[in-house]
């Protein structure tokens, strides 16, 4: 295993401390328990807390700031948060309005977030994300599982908070957004989970797993390495079969790194994304290309669909300040 | 060899088209010859036209835009472009103010870039960018490389260029940058160049190679794998044994992911190199961290140092609206 780490056991403590260092102007760490906080609360909006396990950066602690999350908890690296970090956090940024917990489906975040729901002072509520169309059920999850569709989440839900809406208005958002959002991801290669210091599955020279998770897990199946075209349209075919977009729907489109692919092929991969979109009246309204829901150090990417209804265009292209996504300001 | 790829021989075409249609609103690709320009030219500005062997991207297409380059001139993967993409470049982005070439210093590049400058209409100067200091002759250089470096130099002078300053001045600027500017890399990793379709370098399970060029040029030496902090250490003590920054001296500092890195990871070195920093009172003005010049999916990092003077601050702060660098805008 060659990471850039000093011991195991500080890996996470590190990654952080350097984050918050390089970032001191919008965010702040918390120690004991650890979470990432918006430096500038904002009085009286909606605060959304996310969090989830480690080594999927830049989610989450990346979107903490003006327009998106106002708290993040990372876990070990792909190991839920605890319910003490989520209640810390909901308490470290609440200003009135309640406090959205943005939770990606696995059994353990849900577990924890649903006890931190409970046990929280702060009046809040949950946005779940289910958004990955590969499996129903899957290692960690009972039901599917949520992945790159969580930034798409973040992002439109933040604006919506940003503008005032309060938080019946930001859940039901949430809720809708997720269900205009399917996601499906394809693996070339593994990765390592620091503490395991293994490759957490075995591929083959000529393999892709089709449909991967986002902590490895398996997909729909084994394939044969093919062209990005071919992949792009299994991709493609099983995320509409899903959303059933009418035709002229406009889609914001995700094209997710999942670490260990370089741009220039996943500027590849939307060209195919395109190109299948257009012959079948599927309009692009937005595009985002880059590694911003990362399995560690995976090689391949997933692709994510949005269907763009009424202001979602607009809640996407309106500020945001934060380490990773940035415009406007 | 997995990649997103369709044809091998494709590779570029389609990866270049997937980055215009994905950045419509700020870019345009011109075929044949292939360059990225500015989608909105400035009347009377310094044209900055820069560009290099693909495979390092964002480097230089995915910095096209409002205060950074005017166009950029993509080779082949690792292979330098040509005298009539650089002078089709500068002809397309000419109104009226000249042309500021920025170059990395590589053989290939820099003969052909002075070629275009010798044979373009266009008035013009040339930035050379050497900031790597692993190596005084490489496999494809004589002296120094020119790598992550490019990056601030293409900031700081397009915010000069966009302000109005006239091309001696920038030239100048770009210059002074250069100077004040040193990298140095370390490869965990190859990487494969499609069209040969093999790892480039061969590398052990226990091995690292310190210094490093962005095309898996060997560096100055092959070492066991390291602590972060102690190869953090080795990078910086040789950056600034070239350097030489005085005491208290406000440092830009990037830490550079090669493609295969995941962001914590990146995080933890930057973490390792403020405490290397804090230890010798230099002082951090300012922060990036990300993978902005790669080498495929190469894993592995660069750390550079830029001693910030004057208005070098000021004119990394001011608003950029590129691809891959944005903000204020």
């Amino acid at each position: 295993m060659k990471k850039f780490i000093n011991h195991v056991d500080d890996f996470l403590t590190e990654s952080l401390a350097g984050f918050a260092a390089a970032h001191s102007d919008l965010v702040v760490l918390n120690q004991e328990p650890v979470f990432v906080r918006r430096k500038t609360p904002k009085p009286g909006k909606v605060a959304l807390v996310s969090g989830g396990g480690s080594g999927h950066e830049p989610l989450h602690s990346g979107f903490v700031g003006y327009g998106m999350l106002d708290a993040a908890c990372p876990g070990q690296v792909f190991t839920s948060p605890t319910p003490d970090q989520m209640m810390a956090a909901a308490q470290a940024v609440d200003t009135g309005a309640g406090t959205l917990f943005i939770v990606k489906n696995y059994s353990g975040d849900l577990m924890n977030f649903e006890m931190a729901s409970e046990m929280s002072e702060v009046p809040n509520a949950m946005v779940l994300i289910n958004d990955d169309v590969a499996v129903e059920n899957s290692s960690y999850t009972t039901g599917r599982r949520g992945v790159a569709g969580a930034v798409i989440v973040e992002k439109l839900v933040g604006s919506l908070a940003e503008s005032g809406a309060d938080l019946e208005q930001c859940k039901a958002f949430g809720d809708r957004i997720n269900k205009n959002t399917a996601s499906m991801g394809v693996a070339f290669s593994s990765c390592t989970v620091p503490a395991a210091g293994t490759l957490t599955f075995k591929i083959g020279d000529d393999e892709i797993e089709v449909g991967v998770g986002i902590h490895g897990e398996p997909g729909r199946r084994r394939a044969r390495f093919a062209a990005a075209d071919a992949i792009a349209g299994e991709l493609l075919t099983a995320i509409v079969a899903d959303l059933k977009p009418r035709t002229g729907s406009e889609l914001l489109v995700l094209i997710n790194g999942l670490g260990g692919t370089p741009l220039g092929e996943l500027y590849l991969l939307f060209n195919s994304t395109r190109l299948w979109l257009q012959q079948r009246e599927l309009k692009i309204a937005r595009a985002q290309v880059g590694s911003l829901t990362t399995s560690l150090e995976m090689a391949g990417a997933s692709i994510t669909l949005c269907v763009m209804e009424d202001d979602m265009t607009r809640h996407w292209d309106s500020p945001v300040h934060t380490p990773s996504l940035r415009w406007g300001i």
